[in-house]
C-alpha cells in the first residue's frame, strides 16, 4: 500500500470563486431545471444498474431514526437547531389493552414523527446551500422562504434517485478501521481507490465514499463531535473530479461530506458552496455503510443497484431517507 | 367484458374469528419474527424482479407531502388525530439574503417536518393493528406503548421492501375512470384482472390494486370523504386470496385498502383485523398510481421492479414512503 | 340609545404613513426599549388595580387550546400556516394500566404541545408586525430571523402584564348579541361606551373591547370565516384614541382586532401596521369575554385586576395565554 | 440558627399505603371534582391576597422557554422523553426584508412552539400521577389515554390559580446559597421557616419552597444532573404538613419537588404518589425564585399575591406557566 498523503492545500475565497466559475452547471439542463446532476442518469443507466443485481441482497444504508441519533452529541461548532427525531403516539397498544379504543370497533396504533430533514441519513436538496444570493441554476435564494423552497424542493427528485451505485471504501483500501479527523480524501485518493477496487466511476453514478467515521462513533457509543464537528472527508479538489466524472450524486458516512477542519477559514464548508448551488449536486450524508463495506470486501464487487428516493416533502431542502444498495 | 358483481356478503364476528384461525401465520417464520409476509421474498425474487427492468423508467407512487394532503378533507367518521404534514424552516434563503447567516461563513437552509406516519403515501407496519390483546406473531399488544412499538416496529423492514411489483388496475379493466364507493374488489375480481392483464400474482410479490379513488379526489381538488371515509376497496374474501398467493405486501390508492362501508357493523375495518396482526401483511395506502396506470396501459406490462423502503423510524407503526416502480 | 354609525372612511397609504409619523413612539422609553406601551403601567397602577378586587371572582378569558380551536375554520383569505394545537402524550394512564411503566416504580403521564403561538387566545408581541424594514422602536426587521426575534421577543414582557383592566362591551351597549362583520368600532364609539358604562380608560390600562364575534361563532359551533376573515373590530381612527389614552395594551374577541374588510385595499390590516411597530402596542386576540361580559352587566363594574402573563418563550413574536380578570 | 438535621427516615411501601389512607381527599369536594386542593381557595382569600399588594412590584417566577432549558442536562436516571422547547417561525422579519411577504400587503412574523408541558416552569396537573389504577378523586387511570386526560385535565384549573403566595426560603434561613442534594425539607423545617420569616401558611395558600437548587445550576451554567436527578426537596413527612395546612398548591425550584435520592427504593418519587392522586395537590416545579428571594429578604415580607394560570390545554396533564408574584 502506497502512503497516501493527506496534507491539503489551503484555499482562498478567490480560488473558491474561480472554482465556481470553472464548474458552474447553471443552464446546462435548461433554465427551468431544478434537479441538477440527477439529470446525468439516463434510462439506459437504470436498466444497466438493475442488471448489476446478481445475488439478490438488499442492504439499507440508513441509521434508524430515533432519540439515539447523531444530533445528541456535543459539538464545538455552533448549533443550527437540528435535533434527534421525536416519535410520539396518537394511539397505542396500551390504549387497546385498556379497552379505550373499543368504541371504534378496531384496535390500532398510530404515530407522529417530528424531525429535522437532515438529522440522520439524508439527502441535501438543491435548496440547502446558497452561493451569495443565488442557488442552483442561478435562481434567487429568496425563493427559499419560511414557507419552504418554492423552487428546487426535494420533491422534484421524486423519481430520479435510481441508478448505479459505486462504493469507494477508503479506510478499507488503506487498511484502517476509519480515517482520522482532518483526513482529506482528494481526487488522487479517489483515483487510487478506483484502481484498488477495480471499479470506475462515471456519468450518472451515485458515488458512495466511506470514511469509517460513522462506525467509529457507533463503536464508541458516543456521538460527541460528530454532527457539525471535525471529520475526515472530501477535499476541495474533488469538486473538479466529481464534475469531470459527471456523477449523479455523492454520499458519505460523515455528517457533512467534506473534510474538517476545512481547507480555509474564510468560508465554512467551502466544498458545499460549490457542490450544491454551482454544480447542482445532490449530496448524501450520515449514510451507514457498515454492512455494504463488509459485503463488498467479501465479494469484491463495488457496484450495485442504488435506490434512495427522497420523501417528496413539498418545498423541503433535504429529506430523511432509507437508501437501498442491491447486489 | 363480463359484468362484475359487487354485491358483497355481510360477515359476522364469528366468521371473522374463523377467518383468523384459518389464515393465522403466527410462528410461520419462527417465534421471533417481526416482519411477517415480507419473508416471502427470496433473494432469487429480487434478482428476477431487477431483470424486469427493460426501459429504465422510474415512477414514483407517492403524493407529495404537504398541507394539501388528504388529511384536510372532511369525514363523517370520527377523527383519529391525523393531520397534513407541517413543514417549517430552521434557516432559509431569506435569512441568507438578509445577511443574518454570514457570521457562519456559509449560507444555507434547513427544515423540520412534523407528520403522522400515516398521513399520506405510507406503509402500515405490523404494530398498527391488534387482534384482541395480540399483535403479529401472537405478541402482546402492550409492547406498543407511548414509547413506540417495542416489537414489530417499521424499522425491522428496513431492507425487505424490494421485489416484483404487480399492478391490477380494476377500473382500467372495467372501462371505468374509477370504482364507486362501496365497490368490493373480491378475489374473483382479482382473478379476472390477472386474466385480463395477462399477469399472475405469486409468492413474494408486492401487489398494487388500483381503484381510481385517489385520482377521482385529485380531479375534484377536494379530499372531503377520503380519509376515514367510504371507498371502493378489497372485499373480505381477498384475505384468503392474498394468503393463498403468499404476497409480500399489498397496496391500494385508497386511505384504508378495504371496501367501505365495511361488510359488517360488528367490526370496523374487518379486513385489517386479519391482514395485519393475523397474516402479517404489510399494507400500503394512499399510493398514487396515476402514472403507473397509464404506463402499464401503454406497454401492456403489469409487472416491474418495486422498491419502497420505509423510513426506519424506531418503534414506528407506519412510515411515509416514496415507492418506486421501475420498468 | 343613539344610533351609532359604522360607515368608515377609506384610508390611503399616504394617510397611513402620516398616521405613523403622528403616533410614532420610537425612542419614547429610550433606544433600548423592547416592550413599548407596557411601560405606561406604573407600580402605583398595579397597587390600584389590586384594590379593585372586591368580590374575589376570577374569570379566565381564554379558549381552551385544542383541536376544536378557531384555526379549523375555512377562510377566503390566504392561510399563513396557523393550525389548531396538537396535543400528544409521552406517557399515559393506559400505559400505567397496562403495567408498562412499573419498572420505573412510578405511574405517570406526560405530554407535548405543538402549537402556533397565535392559534388561540394570545398576545401579539412587538416582533409580530413590521413597518417597512423596521419594527418597534426603529429596530431592523432582520433581527427577527428563523432563529426567532433577537429583539422584542415576547419574553421581555415577562412581568409587565399586570394592571387595571377595563371592558368596553360594544354589543351590550347597543343591545345586540354581537356586532356584524364590517362594523367599525371608532374612537367615537369607544367614547360613547365609556359614558354608557361609566368607566374611563386611561394611562396604563389594559383595554378589552368586546364585539361578540367569538361568541357568535361558538354559538354556531362553526369557526368558518373566523381566522383571517371578516369581522367587526377597531376602526383605524382608534389608533389616535389609544395613543392619546396611553393604554398599556388592547385586546378583543376577534382574530385580528381591527375591522374587516379593512378600510383600504392598499394595505392589509392597516391598524396593525401602526399599532404594533409604531405605537409599540401589545395586542391581544381571540379573548373569550363571555363570562366577563355577563359579570360586568350584572354588577355594573367594568374595571378589574387584569393579569395575563405571556409564556416567556425566548424570541417568540406572540404567546398563547390564559388571561385572568379578577374582580 | 439551630442546626437542622436532614437525616431522613426510610419509608416502606406499607407506610406509603398507610399515608395514602390517612391523607386521602377523594370525595372531599364531591365525586365530580377535578381540581382537588385548589378548592381550598375562597373568594375572600382572593380579595385578601390582592390586599397584600403594597408596592406594585411584579416578579416572574418562570425560566425563559428555550433551547437552553433544563432538559439539556445529562441525567443518571432514565429519560422519559422530555426535551427543551423547539421554537420555529412560520414567517420572519427576514422574509419581510426579502420582500416575499409583500403580496399579502402586510409584513409580519409568526411562530410555532413544540414543547413538553413539563420541560420548564410548570404545573403538574392532577392527571400527571397515578396511584395503582387510580387517579385523583378515585377516577380510573384509563381515562388518561393517548388522546389526553379525559378527566382532570389542566384546563379545569383555568381560573383557580389566584391567591395568597407564601415563600419559605430555606437556604436563606440557613445562611446557605443553596441546599445540597439529598437535603430533606421536613415539616419541622417548614415550621422553623415560618417562625424564622414570621409568616404562617394556611388554608388556600400557594406555598413556594426555595432550595436554591435551580440557581446553583444557573450559576454553573450547566443543567447536568438537574432534570430527573438528585436534589434537595420536600421530605415525605411534609405530606401530612401540607394536608393539615390545607394549602392550595405547592411549588419549588427543583425539577421534582421532593428530596432525591428518595426515602425509599420501593417507589420512585413516593411523595408524588400521595401528593397528586391522593391529596389532589397541584404541584409546581422548576420555579425560578431568584428575584423573589432577594426581594423578600429585602423587605422582610414573605407573602404576596400569586397569579399563575395554566394554559388551558384540553386534556393536558401539566402546563408551562409564567407565575407572577405581586407585592
Amino acid at each position: 500500500m502506497d502512503v497516501v498523503t493527506t496534507t491539503l492545500p489551503a484555499i482562498t475565497l478567490n480560488e473558491l470563486h474561480a472554482t465556481a466559475e470553472r464548474l458552474k452547471n447553471w443552464g446546462r439542463w435548461g433554465p427551468d431545471d431544478e434537479i441538477g446532476t440527477l439529470n446525468h442518469v439516463t434510462a439506459a443507466d437504470v436498466v444497466a444498474a438493475c442488471r448489476l443485481v446478481r445475488k439478490g441482497k438488499t442492504m439499507s444504508l440508513a441509521l434508524n431514526f430515533d432519540e439515539k441519533g447523531p444530533q445528541g452529541g456535543k459539538s464545538n461548532y455552533p448549533a443550527i437547531g437540528r435535533f434527534n427525531p421525536i416519535h410520539v403516539m396518537l394511539r397505542s397498544g396500551t390504549d387497546a389493552y385498556a379497552g379505550v379504543l373499543d368504541h371504534r370497533k378496531i384496535r390500532g396504533a398510530d404515530d407522529i414523527i417530528i424531525m429535522p430533514t437532515q438529522c440522520g441519513t439524508q439527502w441535501d436538496g438543491l435548496g440547502h446551500i446558497f452561493y451569495g444570493d443565488k442557488m442552483w441554476n442561478g435562481r434567487d435564494c429568496r425563493t427559499v422562504t419560511s414557507f419552504g423552497a418554492q423552487q428546487c424542493g426535494i420533491e422534484k427528485t421524486r423519481q430520479k434517485i435510481v441508478g448505479r451505485g459505486v462504493l469507494l471504501d477508503i479506510p478499507m483500501m488503506l487498511g484502517m478501521d476509519y480515517l482520522p479527523d482532518g483526513f482529506g480524501v482528494t481526487g488522487a485518493v479517489l483515483d487510487q481507490a478506483e484502481r484498488h477496487f477495480g471499479v470506475k466511476v462515471g456519468r450518472g453514478d451515485f458515488l458512495l465514499v466511506r470514511t469509517g467515521h460513522l462506525e467509529a462513533k457507533l463503536a464508541g457509543a458516543n456521538w460527541d463531535g460528530y454532527s457539525g464537528g471535525d471529520a475526515p472527508g472530501l477535499a476541495f479538489d474533488t469538486l473538479d473530479w466529481l464534475h469531470a466524472r459527471q456523477v449523479a450524486a455523492i454520499a458519505t458516512d460523515t455528517w457533512g461530506v467534506e473534510v474538517r477542519p476545512n481547507q480555509t477559514t474564510e468560508a465554512a464548508q467551502p466544498w458545499h458552496w460549490i457542490a450544491i448551488p454551482i454544480i447542482g449536486l445532490t449530496v448524501g450524508e450520515i449514510f451507514d455503510m457498515t454492512e455494504l463495506s463488509r459485503d463488498c470486501a467479501e465479494d469484491k464487487i463495488y457496484e450495485f443497484l442504488f435506490v434512495a428516493p427522497a420523501l417528496p416533502i413539498t418545498g423541503a431542502v433535504g429529506s430523511p431517507i432509507n437508501p437501498q444498495a442491491i447486489k
